[in-house]
């Protein structure tokens, strides 16, 4: 009986995501974009504490890993970087994907544009939606966070770290695009590295900002589809070009 | 003496808007732009009854002038616009620009592309910065304005409205961009137009918003560059276009 109830959960679970898929290949119909539909989950910390080691190492102008130890015995070890969990885990920058994937599920996604359709965005804060993109040679990080900076009023806050070191970073630039309601949003920046602390992208504000009207306008049915586009950046253009 | 004093005030005055105007300059470089500074002003107003009448009218489906009396004798007649002043003043659509231009002083501006430069970014909340753009054969109206939705927090509102009815406004797409330090922001959206209230379309948040840290990174020296463009709206090109 068990049995054939969790089989029963289980078509349904296939139905909501067949659901969800149906209507993010309706909104965006252009050919060969791939739609991602991307869970929330509750954030399990929050610890105020996460980065204080970085903040303090760049006033100094040292860019270091976001460390959970204070003694770190070889430099080249970096914390996990997952922004969902306060985990212990520490290895080499080139198994930090196969730590994210593995432990903590986070899908990989390849393609040089897909969209990121985050599901249930009603949800209270805080709340993540994470995937990892796979494009250009390199592994990128989207995080989409919902969270409150001031109380009763949750905003949401959505940017790209590199998996790699800042200098690689460098060397790309992401486009975050919303598109709905004859109203589009578009922020490009060039992605930061996975070394800096997610937290403390989102807490300076350096990141696509939406509050929660505008974050209505562009949702539809409770899903915000956000369109990603990685390009490797040239010589920044002039500041100049509008 | 006074005279000399005043003289030598204008002579001041010139030499920072020349300074003013050369920073834009070399900011902006694209030739053919048309940069303007345009400096805040204290709003002698934020009446909150002001746009009473509007949102009431809204909510029973009609979309009227946003009156400051309650019996409006001629049905054509539209009251001030202006977002800076509680102006008694009403007339017909057509004699908004002389109006606005003759009693507020607000400048206007020719040409499809336009930089706005405003000045001073760090005064109190609430300021406003305006001009008024003409184009396309027709005048819109750009709003800038900080204000403090929670206290102790200020934000940046920029929107772009038509001196025209709601059916005119829909013929149109203005587009906003902010480009600096690696990092740029674009807001399109259909103008809307200004027999709806600039402080509701602000206060619904319904525009490009900047929290502070993003306003400092896109501000050169205190002033923040907005690039402005007036485009005829096709046909919405399908939002699956990202």
């Amino acid at each position: 009986m068990l049995f054939f109830t969790q089989c029963f959960g289980a078509v349904l679970d296939l139905i909501h995501l067949r659901f969800q898929h149906y209507k993010a290949k309706r909104v965006f119909s252009a050919a060969g974009q791939l739609v991602c539909v991307v869970n929330p989950t509750h954030s399990l910390k929050y610890a105020p504490t996460r980065c204080a080691a970085v903040q303090a190492s760049t006033e100094q102008g040292i860019l270091p890993p976001c460390h959970h130890h204070e003694a770190v015995h070889d430099p080249q070890l970096v914390p996990c970087t997952c922004p969902l969990f306060s985990c212990p885990w520490e290895g080499h920058l080139e198994v930090v994907v196969s730590h994210l994937r593995q432990t903590h599920r986070i899908s990989i996604l390849q393609g040089a544009e897909i969209v990121f359709l985050a599901t249930d965005m009603h949800l209270p804060a805080p709340t993540d939606w994470i995937i990892m993109h796979s494009c250009l040679g390199h592994q990128f990080l989207l995080v989409l966070r919902k969270q409150e900076k001031h109380e009763g009023h949750p905003q949401f806050f959505a940017t790209m770290m590199l998996i790699g070191t800042p200098t690689q970073a460098n060397n790309f630039t992401y486009r975050l695009e919303l598109n709905r309601n004859q109203r589009r949003l578009k922020w490009e920046a060039t992605p930061r590295s996975i070394l800096e602390c997610v937290d403390s992208v989102i807490s300076d504000g350096d990141c696509l900002v939406l509050n929660t009207s505008l974050a209505q306008l562009f949702s539809d049915n409770g899903s915000l589809a956000i369109g990603i586009a990685i390009t490797t950046s040239k010589v920044h253009s002039s500041e100049a070009e509008m």
